[in-house]
């Protein structure tokens, strides 16, 4: 993966660079709207691009359950499938498996889990997992890692790590055994485990650079863990990361946990939160969050964000949206996720110019002092 | 109003016009589609441009609840609220009134029924209706009349006409002593009824003209009635409506019974078919309709209809939008929606420029056979 480092903020960690896939070129630092099921909820990719979206996350899980790689495959990709001509990272389905109660089970060949939807069994492994993405033809594809539980001791955290270690090994080797089945480049990152154990993560980000990815993911973080730990062991694994690949932070975030982390050399970000809020009604805007479908805005002729050229605020009010909410009309859903997906695509945007005008620093205070003005809405 | 009459079709009823409202012009015969709520379920106003909709129907009784007059008012009616900047016409909310079982009381001063959401009392009289619909702006309001059964016997019918004149004179006259709230102008439509008796339909013709309104509708019609007693209803009213004003057939229908009308020389139509079937997963085609849930379109590669210039078919494959009907996404809601309004838009776009071609028979017969050699979906 060409992944060109252009600028280190002067007086942060922050970085800004560019990502080079065979879908397009990714400028960092990133964040990546989920796509769970092939689409990113309520919005058509021509929307997505509109809102500065430049890659998506899709879920190896989801996708392997329905369509189904049958499907996938006849298709010829994800990309085909789904008409996103951008890049598509894809998850391992890890996270996923770990995430469902009861319905799984770890060995060292692999997870053995029952789908959601049907309680049919299927087996992960490594290998499969890098096949599955193969026929997804994501441009990034993840290793199959072991998620803990937060809190872990100690000991659970060190053999999640020797085992992801274990599988991440595995996953290389697969990888670089196979080919991409649609006649474009893909690249594989690995993941970074070791829980909030700083030896632990420092001894898990050398043994994957030994291993050798295109770019590294950091784990097990924005699961519940104090912010101050997470920003901890992210400056833990960024301080000994290689300069020369792309970083990702799985999972986060909150906007001031997008800066948080960005400051800590992180490139990479993905999260639900500005899909599902939108979806719950609440809004992003750079005083706080509004809860758009509260009676407050009833009578409101204002957009959600007075300074916003996003469709939703150049064409609608946070009255009328507010009046969507409340009789169920998808396309509230849809206005409030254009709007939060446009808020967070400029955060990423406006963090990056910073970044290259060396105040990265002075941007997040400014930003989060703004930010903060507002009420919290829960 | 001005109805502009430029071609009646050689060899039928058809007729092709324009009807110039403050708002833009329709050339009819015209499909509205319905925007309940103040939305056309799942579509924006760009997306409805973009499938040629040149004007939407919303409904008295619902935006009376919801967002509810002082809200509209605030807004400066319900194009401000909505961002559609075309013309919108208002139905009197009588239908959806008599369609809540046992919520509902008819009395010579009006008609009481309670919310279907909170089971709050209202009281709707004739007068009171042009208010509301001077409130939600629109730019044809309709008339509250009574709507019956079906079948009714001859007596239930009459009282039932016989109570529609005496409010459309009061509508009428109420409509003419008030102005419009947001300086353009509004025209008012009576609304014939009369059941299934010719007699009946051919009285309340003549007083409603008498009375003197812009358009005339043709109420309690797509009822459950079969089409041939539909048929012959139109052709009665048709037949002694003045040729200077638009005739609108109320909630037709499918494609076939939309042909059936314009043949009849009928020129406006609305109906929830194509954005509710779409919701259920059914799409239109010139072939016939497809149940796009159906497992049978697993694999297909081809858009929903191959010619169809739609959003939905230039970018989406209907083994993609099966996929996200079966996932529950609401994209998929959407593209067939879009789907749908294009072929309805299309369908009276084409029979319009049969008429001026003074070939209307021919188009339909054709249509038709190519419509009906698919399989009907249920």
């Amino acid at each position: 993966m060409e992944f060109q480092l252009e600028h280190t903020d002067r007086r942060t960690k922050a970085r800004a660079g560019r990502l080079k896939t065979d879908h397009g070129v990714v400028e960092t630092p990133i964040f990546m709207p989920v796509g769970t099921m092939g689409t990113v909820k309520t919005v058509s990719p021509q929307e997505l691009w509109d809102v500065g979206v430049q890659i998506i996350l899709g879920n190896t899980y989801h996708l392997y359950l329905k369509p189904g790689l049958e499907v996938l495959q006849h298709f010829g990709g994800l990309h085909r499938f789904n008409g996103w001509a951008g890049p598509i990272l894809t998850d391992s389905g890890g996270f996923q498996v770990y995430s469902l109660d009861e319905l799984k089970t770890i060995r060292e060949e692999g997870v053995e889990f029952r789908s959601h939807w049907d309680g049919s069994r299927h087996f992960f492994t490594p290998e499969k997992v890098v096949d599955i993405q193969r026929i997804i033809g994501s441009d990034i594809l993840m290793v199959l890692d072991q998620c803990i539980a937060n809190p872990s001791d100690y000991e659970s955290a060190r053999k999640a790590h020797e085992l992801t270690i274990r599988w991440a090994r595995r996953s290389r080797e697969h990888f670089l055994n196979t080919r991409p089945l649609y006649g474009y480049r893909q690249f594989q990152f690995g993941i970074v485990q070791g829980g909030i154990y700083a030896d632990l993560r420092r001894d898990s980000v050398s043994r994957l650079v030994t291993i050798g990815f295109e770019g590294y993911a950091i784990g097990g973080l924005a699961v519940g863990e104090d912010p101050a730990t997470r920003n901890e062991m992210t400056d833990v694994c960024t301080n000994v990361l290689p300069e020369s690949a792309p970083r990702y932070l799985m999972g986060v975030g909150k906007p001031e946990d997008i800066l948080d982390a960005i400051e800590r050399g992180v490139d990479m970000f993905d999260c639900v939160i500005p899909t599902r809020n939108a979806r719950n009604g609440t809004v992003f805007t750079p005083t706080g969050r509004l809860v758009i479908r509260n009676a407050t805005f009833k009578m409101d002729t204002r957009p959600i964000q007075e300074d916003c050229p996003c469709y939703a605020c150049q064409h609608f009010t946070r009255g009328y949206i507010r009046h969507m909410f409340r009789v169920n009309e998808v396309l509230g859903l849809r206005l409030a996720t254009i709007h939060n997906l446009y808020f967070y695509m400029k955060l990423v945007r406006d963090a990056r110019q910073a970044i290259l005008n060396d105040r990265f620093a002075e941007f997040k205070t400014a930003f989060l002092e703004r930010y903060y003005q507002g009420e919290p809405p829960e």
